[in-house]
């Protein structure tokens, strides 16, 4: 159960079978320093090119294709004071109609207060004068190396992770990701200080981090889609477009894990389900939308 | 601001320009009887078709084409103690290559404890067996004569509301229409006693009820689709197929609102919805999908 | 077999259960005048508002909820020598990206030369002067009344046919509508004197037309969608969003029609269409897109 | 201007930036032996794993990126008497409620008559008897490597080509793909006898083959997508899912041609396309779709 701090010097613009910046044990806990989205690092100095550079991989003893890696994420913390997003919705969100109203979608820089926990715009209009939002950080993209020696542009995602672009993916949630090759092969990186449902802007609240995430392998768990857990709820992933495959992807996930590890039959699945599911979009920005199958621990019978 | 106590005798499975059934002022309240889904009333007995016969129309005086029609939901009472749901997941839920694992989709009998808020199946299965769940009531079918002369099914819906199958639509919401047609022409039914998003088993706990709503004209406002406020959020409402375009109708339809009513540049509303928003999917089962793009009211810019 | 010669002096927005304008016997001819998709007459004088105005309905004696009714398009003349299209793109049929480079979408007037049956701009810019196409007529909105008392906009489309826009639907082609009440109650308007797959500018080249048309009543034939024949294909029809799902419905058409008609299974079906199939994109513009699912007769097996 | 024979004994299941088997130059040809979509050689033997093992990839010499590839199609030579297919539609190309009617995707084989040109079911059913089909040679998947490092599965298809299931992609044909590495390597195979379009029982004739391909550098060529060019017509394609989006991509890339290579204005364009266009489904069944926005040439203005 050692704690690794690691300090990046190159980066991954794909998750992919490349060759790991470090071997862990089970159980490990990982202390990483990321990039944000475009490649700059905690002292606003761009380091690489994007999308979303990848600190990694890491090579996580014991874990085989057919089993799981678990992912607790312990903390992220933002490692500077300035943050940005994109200046206006992104014209696939709008009826198309009304795509030509939108204003350009510049870069909009964000003062990060990492003692309050908030942000602001760094130049906000007279109507966004005083208006903070908290934090809620959260990690954009992460997942393993996927299967058949693909390699995946970090702006999208699939079975294996990547560009999720998630809220619920931050502190206190572990996820589990369907391992393909040898060592998993983890990456992680894109940290957002905040971000809305759907990502409609394009960005959340893109920084540079210091991540801690513990990497945990799961033997002989059989699943296709990352799954999660949180303080509340079970949730699971779907990653595809358009939104309405995402879901069935997500809602099938999920149909998997309540009957093989709770138990389920499929019609009790169904009523469980049906009367008690919430779903979120996690983006629909992404080359892939993501949508999560989410369901409160309090709605599981109990057994 | 009268109350009517309205008992049908006739029902509707079109929202259209048909003659109103009662003509009421701008501000009274209605406390409405209406029918299940397949149309069985409080006494369980069928009394006319599906699907989701609507108890209506009211004709409100004041309301013409340009306004909107405010409907304050002040309360949801189920009227019978019998509720029922289908017993699978709909076959487009899941993935494609999974439809033949699916159960039948046959009709599934709850208990409703009136006195506790709480659902149960009448039938349970051993890992069922104890496993109730709370009401939240909320009515699946309502909405206002379409532009046209057009008339849509109640299995369906539209800029003029129907089918939306979106649990927030329940008592302590106001829900606005655009009007289309001189009196608005206001139905309502197919109530709840509860669902999870997506109406993906195509049910909640369909029962008959009571319910009780005030009807107010707004003049002049303009809006394109369903928009809704509740204690702690303000949100707009897009029903289309695929969730994209639905997600699509209620974004612009956010956009407007807050550029109009709250005084946001669309870079401003870009900010906040882009870090803040939220969107839920009201159902994916019905000929048009229902999201709704929701805000928290305490991320609004104080003016 | 009578043969009658209609001169409307009312049109309809909507498909819908609206008072017959005549009845004929099942066989009879009808020749229709029809106005423009805007309401523009022969003599280029608008007699009424958008969209697509149609003529009818017409009774067809004898037609009941089960059967069929068979529209055989004998002739379409257009009736002036000016027709309109738009000058863009629409902006969905382009990536999201684009549509800011789009221009205008300016009503594009074109002149017809009922001689030659040939079309061409009427202010033609450099690259486009002495550019001539072919006229290729054929009916943007024809079907008959929907099932429930519902009534659809012609600019949509569903079961009962309507704004279907596609261009096999011409001279030559015999069409069947799914009857869902007596009479049938048959509509048709909205001609073209030529149009692109997809209707991507959104308009054919619109105008007023003398239509010509045979209707037949085919007792108790089962279908839900509408199908065609012409001299070399079958075809079935879906109208939906998004193109995905209007696929499946006039995928699915074909296999009913290939089983039930044409003795084959569904595995036989499956051969014929899998490696013979081609599949017609009428619309892309319309709220219900139109895919075509279209199989050459030379490829159904002998019987 | 040479002729390579080429015998591969390693194949791919991605197309990505992999070792080149074989440098070619500008202009050079290649007979390239290719293994059906299984894995099966010429004489029925399995060498290796679906799906869609590739032979190359081939390092075009003075192949940049910004540049593109001509890949024109030569011959499409079955190299043994047995094809195969599955014996049933898809579950996603017919209505979701009616997945459970479908029969078994089962491995269906036909007899491939190499001298008449035609296909026939090894075990035809009653109705299949005696039913034979032409040959209509394609190559379903090819292209060259992706940017960025990644590695596409030859199960799908995005800019750079891939598993497309065209069925215009045949002997006469010429396909430009956008360069994305140095020496473009290219890949080639899954051959089908015959395809129908959106293959949708999930296979043409899938067989072995020997293909003849002239591999050709256009310098400085900016696309994006994958253009093509037969005797009629020229063409673009979209990959992506659903076919809408799949549709915008090969909208905007021929939009992108006309403007550039054949000197239209946008509106220019817009008419030629809106009222000559024509739409193929190349495949609904990878997780990619492809549609080709298709012009006849003789639509072209002259020059």
């Amino acid at each position: 159960m050692a704690i690794h701090h690691f300090k990046p010097t190159a980066w991954h613009n794909v998750l992919g079978t490349l060759p790991p910046v470090l071997t862990v044990e089970s159980g490990d806990t990982i202390v990483a320093e990321t990039l944000d989205a475009n490649g700059y690092d905690a002292d606003g100095v761009q380091r690489t090119q994007p999308p979303n550079p990848m600190t990694g991989p890491f090579f996580v003893n014991g874990a085989e294709p057919g089993d799981a890696l678990a992912v607790r994420i312990d903390a992220l913390v933002p490692s500077r004071a300035s943050g940005w997003t994109r200046g206006a919705l992104a014209q696939h969100v709008v009826d198309p109609d009304r795509v030509e109203t939108l204003p350009p979608r510049d870069k909009i820089f964000w003062h990060l207060d990492r003692n309050a926990g908030t942000a602001r715009l760094e130049t906000p209009t007279p109507n966004l004068s005083g208006w903070e939002i908290p934090f809620e950080p959260m990690i954009g993209c992460f997942g393993v190396a996927p299967a058949l020696g693909q390699a995946f542009s970090t702006a999208t995602s699939a079975e294996n992770g990547g560009n999720m672009d998630y809220r619920r993916l931050g502190p206190g949630t572990t996820v589990w990701f369907p391992v393909a090759v040898s060592g998993a092969l983890f990456f992680l990186g894109d940290g957002h200080a905040r971000q809305g449902d759907g990502e409609i802007v394009g960005t959340g609240i893109e920084t540079s981090f210091e991540m801690t995430v513990t990497l945990s392998v799961v033997k002989n768990r059989k699943q296709r889609w990352p799954r999660g857990e949180d303080a509340e709820t079970i949730f699971a992933i779907g990653n595809a477009r358009p939104l309405d495959q995402a879901l069935q992807h997500a809602t099938t996930e999920m149909l998997d894990w309540l009957t093989s590890d709770h138990g389920l039959g499929i019609a009790e699945a169904s009523h469980v389900l049906g009367q008690c599911v919430r779903y979120d979009i996690g983006n629909v920005y992404d080359p892939a939308y993501t949508v999560a199958c989410v369901l409160e621990k309090r709605w599981l019978p109990k057994r």
